[in-house]
């Protein structure tokens, strides 16, 4: 299974979420699924950290065409070179996207796994509501445990 | 000054969305400007209709290869045939996006243009906030008249 | 009718390749058609100088996200930010492209071209052949304005 | 190392050209290589099909989100979504290309590479030359082991 990790790539994030973002990585190798993430800084590294740890694989789809770009945990680079439209690449290939905190880019991303039907369990993330009443589609949980079990279990 | 129309494509629409989203396409051909969107029916279509009874002129970015796909009020079609990912272009490309109802695609744009520094006006469109108190970035307006206004003064 | 110009963007082009690729622009503009192209500088610079000349529109579809990497002879600019990815944009899109000159970029094109299905006229452009013996699908001319009676020929 | 396998994805290749993918992705998993590729038939399954007989790993990049897309012998697959598009990112994320026979799509991703700067290594594939002389930059071979020695050893 293709388990997909969004959240933040910047720096300074809090300690809170980049725990979470590794106990997630880690989950999701134990459970011997591969990583997909965008391969930048944050929750991206923090997971890919984690899963390294507990001897998983990982995925990192980069904006640009140069592989340093990526962080150092990653066991595969996809070089796009499509910028930020690879939001769509990791919110279609993953099985189930798992999403922490994040800003704008996640947004984007959990709106493309709407929009494409992949699932999404979510992580002290977006809420959302459109005018004529649409939420978001995700199963909302509270630690990485849960997101983990969660996301295994509502595989599309 | 190229101002991108954002909308779901579906077909059964209310009409208030629908007359908002001609009033918005005619109010921005007849302040002489260029109206790109993402070319298929609904919003988009409505939008175009408006712009091309103005005198306007109208380009749609499609998500396959063929030119049919685009509603008949296109003057200019780029059949991009990358998908989804054709949305960072209708975000990135337009000067200020103009937002009107929507669905994930197009909650996808918003966080899209919020990401790449695209000003973005609303009406009656997507509201969402992050764990960490993020929300979206945008002016709200109620009418077309205001949308149009709006857009022409936030320009980035 | 959108007509595709393609062909190198350095700046150190034969004078040659320039005159022949404003002469190019030259003349999709007068026959009153849309001149798509890459938007950066060389040949692409040249044919929309020639087509604003001649009082036509010049449509750039770019590989960032800023519209300063556009020549200044663009009316409209399309940042994709999707890097070399967007020559696929500019192959499909064009009715008919228009090859001049050319490196590996240029011979992309001709190859998305060749397998979407837009015919190609080229003026000392590449030449190619597959070990099964397919050749590049291509109508070969001489000049400019051979090159522009030709492309409006052969539209697909 | 990501190596990348490039070459038609029809159905009625020789049976030649079959035989020798297969082993090119037979040499390429047995010296410990990611084999990266389009993910389709032909060409593309015959290369996953050696690669998975020795034990080797597989990721398809596929053209569309259906991951039914892909051939049998895949173990990742990216659905990307945005078609021929994705052949900028085989041509990308390869450390080195191997190049078998081929027809259009083939010929874009090597002048991807070209233009990229992936190494590109070549079987009974594509030549070309430009007004200017240009010709593809590729080391020619001609067989599978020497294709896959001169790949490993060509590496950017």
């Amino acid at each position: 299974m293709q388990i997909g990790v969004i959240g933040a790539g910047d720096h300074d994030l809090t300690s809170d979420i980049i725990a979470l973002a590794e106990q997630v990585g880690e989950g999701i190798a134990t459970e011997g699924h591969l990583l997909i993430c965008g391969g930048h800084s944050g929750v991206m590294e923090a997971a890919c950290r984690g899963a390294k740890r507990a001897g998983g694989t990982t995925l990192g789809v980069l904006t640009g065409y140069d592989k340093s770009e990526g962080n150092e945990y990653l066991d595969i680079q996809l070089t796009t070179g499509i910028g930020h439209a690879r939001n769509v690449i990791v919110a279609s290939s993953a099985d189930v996207l798992i999403a922490i905190g994040g800003s704008y880019g996640t947004l984007s991303e959990i709106a493309f796994a709407n929009r494409l039907g992949t699932p999404v369990v979510g992580v002290r993330t977006w809420d959302a509501e459109s005018d004529s009443g649409e939420t978001l589609l995700m199963e909302r949980v509270d630690d990485a445990e849960q997101a983990v079990k969660t996301a295994i279990f509502t595989k599309r």
